[in-house]
């Protein structure tokens, strides 16, 4: 193990300490009522926040259909326990039993994570899933996350998200230079290279931001999330494709001493219950990102403009050099990227000719 | 209720009294030894058969690890207990609790039933799985199968399918003039318009009859099964896509006096290890048909064709045609494909700038 690999594990350990104390609480021991095991489950979305924290509460109802009640689990909407970016410490250390996020947030404790959420230019929801179950994504997501007492499970995916909303048009790569844009992660890294202006906002700042000309364009998710923060009201363009995140894969993150104190068959129900959640919340992703589309083009005029297909193949460069870059600085990362970029290889020869088709001839 | 599904419905009794009498039982009831519950399973496929078969079973383990052994399901393969298209009247009629096939093969007992594996032109595994879970696709096909006694849910889908193994190149649609092609349902209707002589072969005469010209052309599923027939051996070119089956979606049918007589956390533990056979199945056929098609590209040296732009837009009006034809023929099948039609529109608007633009730029 490399300096810096035992450096971030020295920051991880004193957060996960700060976050188990602040919660009174100091082992993934769960709350045992007669018969009944009582979990907390903290996420990162805001409460009530539609597909995301929804879905997180039907795969809890879930659970306590499948265990009789045995195993009830208790929901907590980012904030509501610990902050929204607190998730994988608090489930860590054992403050609590089990989280719902994306692993890509955890880039800056465990470079290898992103992998597991998507990478520009990598594989779409039904990708992902295939690396995972019948790949050795799910396997290698277990082993990057071992050290850290987390057992992951893929639990939901966005799809394909959208580009974002600018209010400069994208004609040429040069139109990137200079450009004040919101995008985080490994996308706002390629935009960085482009020559943009990369800019870290919390949720709450992008619409005024953009409404005061403080940033010039911002992703965001897709139709559905993107119309309720009214974005369509302050940006002139809606660009897609989201080469960025081309299907986000969401997490159920355990953890580890928790999950095997339970029997095997509650072990058994949560995931299951995950693995439905997985297909289930990219169904409602997908049914209600095409309602909202249809309301933003009839009711609210929006324009809708793909990135010509010049820029998409000088952003596709970039982030080959981005990913590259980052899988190069740890043995894991650079493992983990070697499989996804095998994996996707083989699986896109076949896609060619079975999804490609399908969406060119058939939609 | 029209003398046509009255006069169904006869059929059907007749056919279900036939069939549990040959098993030596008359009732949904199933086998209760102590605190285990006994349910068996039959399904259309054969014995072992890769991905189908195989996933069938592992739900069925699933099953038991969810509940802790008290349902246990044994699985039967096609002809074991009942003949593979024999699942629908042997769960129908209760003489089996449950049973792993594809609605479309139910056609001739009830019309509509198609639009829940797929039609022609219809939608891809994604798609289907939105119309299923958010859309109005499930609710629906339990209305449609509740006069059979029947709990349908969604379990498994195949993906896009290949458009199959030809001896003749199509050039038009005037090439479809004469060409004798096994292929079975609404897409053998819309080879028979385009003038094809439609035949209809089991499994097991196939590759015989393409070998020795008693047939120009056959459809099957995708790489991964197609590669175990052999046709490479006997057919020049392999065609996609397969606009016939561009996502065939798979069913697990329970018996409604059976599955209600369940307590309500089995009964849970039977839905979502559907939801987790379906995601996983496809997930499987990903996997196995990318490994597949390399395999016959690199070794077997096929000669892959796309189907001319112009042959599949000849086909598309043919399939529109005879999709509209059957849907008129009774009320509940109009009232499903108008369902499915306003569902595929609206998200086919969403998904030409998600997946589509996907699959066109970053694949």
């Amino acid at each position: 193990m490399d300096r810096r690999s035992l450096l971030k594990k020295g920051v991880l350990a004193g957060a996960a300490v700060a976050a188990s104390s602040a919660l009174g609480t100091s082992s993934a021991q769960a709350v045992v009522t007669g018969k009944q095991i009582k979990w907390r489950m903290v996420t990162s979305w805001p409460p009530a926040f539609p597909i995301l924290q929804t879905g997180v509460e039907r795969f809890a109802k879930r659970v306590g259909e499948l265990t009789g009640g045995r195993l009830s689990i208790q929901v907590y909407a980012g904030g509501e326990l610990v902050p929204p970016l607190g998730v994988f410490d608090a489930v860590s250390s054992g403050s609590v039993q089990c989280g719902h996020s994306a692993a890509y947030y955890w880039a800056g404790k465990c470079n290898a994570a992103q992998w597991f959420t998507c990478v520009p230019f990598g594989m779409d929801a039904q990708g992902m899933n295939a690396w995972f179950y019948f790949g050795n994504g799910l396997k290698l997501w277990e082993e990057v996350y071992a050290p850290f007492n987390l057992i992951p499970r893929p639990a939901g995916n966005t799809g394909v998200q959208m580009g974002g909303w600018f209010n400069k048009k994208i004609e040429s790569m040069d139109d990137f230079k200079g450009l004040k844009m919101r995008i985080p992660g490994l996308g706002g890294k390629v935009i960085a290279k482009a020559g943009g202006a990369v800019v870290l906002l919390p949720g709450g700042e992008i619409y005024t931001s953009l409404e005061r000309g403080v940033i010039d364009a911002t992703e965001w998710i897709g139709p559905c999330h993107d119309i309720r923060m009214g974005f369509y009201k302050v940006a002139k363009y809606y660009y897609y494709p989201g080469w960025h995140e081309p299907g986000s894969a969401l997490e159920l993150i355990m953890n580890k001493k928790a999950y095997e104190a339970l029997p095997s068959d509650i072990r058994a129900a949560l995931d299951t219950a995950a693995s439905e959640l997985n297909v289930q919340m990219l169904s409602e992703f997908e049914t209600e990102n095409a309602k909202a589309l249809s309301q933003l083009k009839s009711f609210h005029k929006i324009r809708l403009l793909r990135f010509p297909d010049k820029v998409l193949e000088g952003l596709k460069v970039l982030a080959a050099e981005t990913i590259e870059e980052t899988a190069s600085k740890d043995p894991q990362a650079n493992k983990v990227n070697e499989d996804f970029m095998t994996f996707k290889k083989q699986l896109a020869a076949w896609n060619k000719i079975s999804e490609k088709s399908y969406y060119d001839s058939m939609l």
